[in-house]
């Protein structure tokens, strides 16, 4: 399995404000080569959070895309994925329509009635962990299904937990021309965060694009 | 008046992890680097925040680059500036020690006794503001003694609230190939945070150095 986590923050490192309400960071270019990213995916992947705060659709805006990839004998889409201990994700969520599959990754504690809520045939659940997702194991679920090539579009509490687990590849950060400021908003890595052996990477590629630059890491094994 | 802020992020926008240890973000490279912005300026500004947790001494590290500001008709060493609302800075932190001046702006609320253990020849008091520091009027009380290339060291807290009070010219920020982490980590801009109207920015430069990446912004008047 392969993960990529792509994010766009802001100069100083913010994904939204401490609102939590999606700001614009990055420009055309930059949302093509995302498109361009989840069509050469087999899913992609958010936190609940992410559901709760900006309601993701998580399909390809372009038809060529979908048309490749229908060629190519796969899904119109790549499979959405939320992790999403407790089943949060509410029943209009735009993630959860028909228009592509998707799995939900659920812990023990998620309740019955939760779940029957959310069930419909595009959606799947893979149960794993107690109180939290056990992300190793979800993640092993998702391979076992064929899911090889993974990408990751936030949060920043979802991110911090990928690395802390070694699950991560590969980082692809939009970094925009603005601040936001504060320290309460989210960031491209939040959760309890590291305080020693710090997980380090490796700049592959520094590019200009829209009115800001887009740095690609890979982690070290 | 023009100024300069210059911090070193980790990937995901951290100055230092959550328990506000200094970290090593950039590498040789950028020290020089920084070292000869420092050269450069007239005074080097800091929050009491970043004197209490890295008890920086902020004076030129390379012999040369002091010769040439003596040689030049300058001090020694660019001023020191601590933004220190309470007179907080300890007795003997570094940066009150007699190798250059030292202004210590202070608010109207410092304890009489705080001033007193820190004067020295080499230390002078700006107070402006009630509670906190009121930046606009002690930068300009700074101005008015001559001081025009400012270049401040952070931390976060500080930073948001230059850019909040529109006194920042331009931002430098290394970012470096690590991930901290922590929703609780200090990040370039902390402060209350915007929540519409973001300062804008316009990248000028983009560098390759040390193992991570130099960006030069500056901010729209
Ligand atoms: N700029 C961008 O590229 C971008 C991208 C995405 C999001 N965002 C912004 O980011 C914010 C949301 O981010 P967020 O950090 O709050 O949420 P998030 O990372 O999307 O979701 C975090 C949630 O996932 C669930 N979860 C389940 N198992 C987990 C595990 N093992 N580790 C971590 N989380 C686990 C937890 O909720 P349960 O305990 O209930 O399961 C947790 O609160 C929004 O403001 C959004 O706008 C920006
Ligand atoms: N990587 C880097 O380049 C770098 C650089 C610097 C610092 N750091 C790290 O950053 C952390 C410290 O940053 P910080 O954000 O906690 O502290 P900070 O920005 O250095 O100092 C903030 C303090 O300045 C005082 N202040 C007075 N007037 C103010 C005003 N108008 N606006 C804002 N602050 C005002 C406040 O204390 P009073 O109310 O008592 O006055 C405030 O708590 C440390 O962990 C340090 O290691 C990293």
């Amino acid at each position: 399995m392969h993960v990529v986590v792509n994010a766009a923050m802001s100069a100083d490192g913010k994904l939204s404000s401490r609102r939590r309400e999606q700001i614009t960071i990055s420009g055309p270019e930059d949302f093509a080569r995302v498109d361009r990213l989840r069509a050469r995916s087999d899913a992609v992947v958010v936190g609940v959070g992410t559901v709760l705060a900006d309601d993701p659709h998580l399909t390809l805006d372009d038809p060529e895309l979908r048309e490749q990839r229908l060629e190519a004998g796969k899904s119109e889409h790549p499979a959405r994925v939320v992790v999403d201990s407790n089943a949060r994700t509410p029943t209009d969520a735009r993630i959860v329509d028909d228009a592509a599959a998707t799995y939900l990754l659920v812990s023990e504690s998620a309740r019955f009635d939760r779940r029957a809520e959310l069930a419909r045939p595009s959606v799947e659940f893979v149960t794993a962990g107690e109180g939290r997702v056990d992300l190793l194991r979800a993640f092993a679920s998702l391979q076992e299904r064929g899911i090889e090539e993974v990408m990751v579009e936030g949060g920043g509490e979802l991110i911090f937990s990928l690395v802390e687990s070694g699950l991560v590849d590969e980082l692809s950060v939009f970094v925009g021309p603005q601040l936001v400021g504060g320290r309460d908003a989210p960031t491209l890595a939040d959760g309890d965060g590291f305080v020693e052996n710090f997980p380090e990477l490796t700049l592959e590629d520094v590019e200009r694009m829209d009115d800001g630059v887009l740095l690609r890491w890979t982690l070290a094994e």
